[in-house]
């Protein structure tokens, strides 16, 4: 019998979406940062849509202030509609919690989604909750929808051969804390598509080594890095910027001779917040190869 | 330490939505079927918005085929918004599982889905996957998006002292199979709204006992109903008809003058499918109250 752990987290999307009705005419492809709805060519907008989830023992521990993990839990979506180019509007929150579960750490929970809701803009539009069995994990699932500007809409699949690969910030050490208080990158990604459109974009939640395949692939592109020029956060190593995963910075595309133009820009905007050349997308057949990151089903083989 | 279950499902509900910044201007209070989104007052249609999730060994069996769970997991969403008025659009999948799940399983899961998105409209637009822990429970969670046009929403809040209470189908005993395969009301709602348009209406999924003072409340009314004129299903008996909950029928409220009209003219348009009078609304101070049905953190209380 083949498992979940088998084939992994990529292959499983793969084969269930094959199984239901889909849109014909998505305005992103599936494996996107979100579904992308056309509901009108008229509208100079576009709806984005998009869910996540956090689990217990997985992505937080039992000891995690509840607090933390509501932000983390909403800013993991955000980040993904600014990979898009877009902004949060409403979200649905589902909590499965066990019945032994303190009203304290409900509430410090939704403290939390608060906190980053009034920080980033987004509203509670409804929620859904159940009990699971005594010892099960608690789960907190996340589903909003956002919008984008039709002509800021970036998406994963059109970088090309050529462009610069950059990204945002520093690499590596996630778990020492920065995953749980990350800002989502919104106002950086609203100047980026303003002033320097990226070609393509993906925010970074499973590590370098496993999500600019993903971009590359996306694009139908290779890519080079160089990992000595990796911007690394204190104390960590190269090998893990590429492989620890939830850094939630913005990975993007973008067209090599305007760099220079948006290298010189940058600081001037965001004088705090690194801005790095880490290498190009290339030919398909071309590049080089990344192994690691996270994968859900498949930890024992990182 | 107050837990989930000293306080219950809606007492939690009330405490958390009131931690995090809402629409300030919703079409629908809080605790409706769905939200409800006015994004355009020029547009015809509203935008309405529900998350939902199944959790193993709560909602499903860990003996229950996969197929059935599926469409279980999308006819419950789409029941929600047949309750508004509304048609389905597009849907987010949640997964969380363990790496020992077997890809059948989850292969088998996504064709129930596809099976209830066939028969009643609707587009996966997206989703998520995530591992739990060994030994944790399963959790299912869609998300999705639907439209109502604007004349005909309806909700839980607007029934009014006098009108007639009235159910489709029959209740009771859905644990003996018809929690699994049940069909949305979509077909019935569109009838309804287009010509005996109801004054508050809400699916049935906690049991008429705990959902009809819902909507009660939500309308500002009190109720009285007949138990001897409650439609049961075969086998069940008047008390599983209002505790037995995931019903998936309509309740609905309507003014007492077009009780007839409607009655008369149901069969033609549905002739399987019984269409009863169970009691009216009343003013707030009066009526009888009703206890049980299902709630998720206070189960042994019933």
């Amino acid at each position: 019998m083949k498992t979940l752990r088998d084939i992994g987290e990529d292959a499983l999307i793969d084969r269930l979406t094959a199984l239901v009705p889909r849109d014909q005419n998505p305005a992103a492809g599936p494996g996107d940062d979100c579904a992308v709805v056309d509901r009108d060519p008229q509208s100079p907008t576009l709806q984005l849509l998009k869910t996540d989830a956090l689990v217990e023992s997985v992505h937080f521990l039992p000891s995690t202030p509840a607090r933390a993990v509501g932000w983390k839990a909403v800013a993991r979506v955000i980040s993904d509609f600014a990979a898009m180019g877009g902004h949060p509007e409403y979200f649905l929150v589902t909590l499965a919690l066990a019945p032994e579960t303190a009203v304290a750490w409900a509430e410090d929970l939704y403290r939390g989604i608060g906190d980053c809701l009034k920080v980033c803009g987004g509203l509670l539009a409804g929620g859904e909750t159940s009990s699971v069995p005594a010892g099960s994990a608690a789960v907190i699932s996340i589903a909003a929808t956002g919008t984008v500007r039709r002509e800021q809409l970036v998406l994963r699949s059109t970088g090309k051969p050529g462009d610069t690969l950059m990204v945002t910030g520093r690499l590596g050490g996630s778990l020492d804390g920065k995953h749980l208080d990350f800002t989502p990158r919104l106002e950086q990604v609203q100047w980026l598509v303003a002033n320097y459109k990226p070609t393509a974009m993906m925010d970074l939640s499973d590590g370098l080594a496993k999500d600019l395949p993903r971009m590359a692939k996306a694009s139908n592109c290779g890519f080079i890095i160089d990992e000595a020029a990796l911007p690394l956060n204190p104390g960590s190593t190269p090998a893990q910027a590429l492989r620890d995963g939830e850094d939630f910075e913005m990975l993007f595309a973008i067209d090599a001779a305007r760099v220079p133009g948006l290298l010189a820009a940058w600081p001037a905007s965001f004088p705090e917040l690194a801005l790095t050349r880490i290498g190009e997308l290339v030919c398909a057949d071309e590049g080089m190869s990344l192994a690691g990151g996270w994968d859900h089903f498949a930890v024992e083989r990182q």
